[in-house]
């Protein structure tokens, strides 16, 4: 029985090392960190888009999915930008954010205080309202520089 | 009667409308939804990597950053089953999911069982290093049957 149960845990194990030996650093190379805050800021858009359509009611307000949707968008907007890996170009990109490392970090840190306040803003239809609007502000103010329409 | 029915028809109509338009606004299209699901894995993914070097000894240990990425993975092992939209099929697939729902949200919830012990579980080497297997399991006995590798 136990060496049932390690053998188990050496083949789990094996799984589990497949994942490292893929990101053996966090991005072991730079288009890992590129799919990697790319996927982050889908998911981002995503719940955002959910925000909207009830902000503009163009879905019902439901004040526990929009607090879910805003949880989500607040812990998403604090994991993007380590992957932002000096050398890691692509498409979207249109200036270099490791060329200005100050700049882009306070439009990232207006960012996450605009989505700190998104959960409890989500609890009514007004507040939420107007945190998107504000959140969307924070979005926009880094595109304008950083990302290619 | 007659009315009180109209009016209950009415109501489930505007409700079925309700959830159509949300459909649409989450994944207007099947593309739409294969790219939510598969940012949700590549974020998963990534910090599975994380965890599992700690897990191994490539990288220190360090409680708070396995607990960051423990809570992150079990936030995410939620989100990618409700995009796997009938007919959005992708190159990554080896099986229909929607073909046997049931089947599919056993393996998902397999899943969610074992990612809401990791938080817990990362705060020492060896749970983290038990649990990292154990939620290696849930992820293979999925992909077995679903994932392309």
């Amino acid at each position: 029985m136990q060496k049932r149960k390690a053998l188990l845990f050496t083949a789990a194990l094996a799984t589990a090392a497949a994942f490292a030996v893929r990101a053996k650093a966090q991005f072991a190379k730079a288009e890992d960190g590129v799919k990697y805050r790319q996927s982050a800021f889908t998911m981002m858009a995503n719940h955002m888009g959910r925000l909207s359509a009830m902000a503009r009611g163009q879905v019902p307000f439901d004040a526990a999915s929009a607090q879910a949707s805003a949880r989500l968008i607040e812990t998403l907007s604090h994991l993007p930008w380590e992957a932002f890996v000096p050398g890691s170009t692509s498409r979207g990109l249109k200036a270099e954010p490791w060329a200005d490392a100050a700049d882009f970090k306070a439009r990232s840190e207006r960012l996450a205080g605009e989505t700190a306040k998104l959960p409890a803003a989500a609890g009514s239809l007004e507040t939420l309202r107007q945190q998107v609007g504000a959140t969307g502000g924070a979005c926009k103010n880094c595109h304008d520089k950083y990302r290619n329409s």
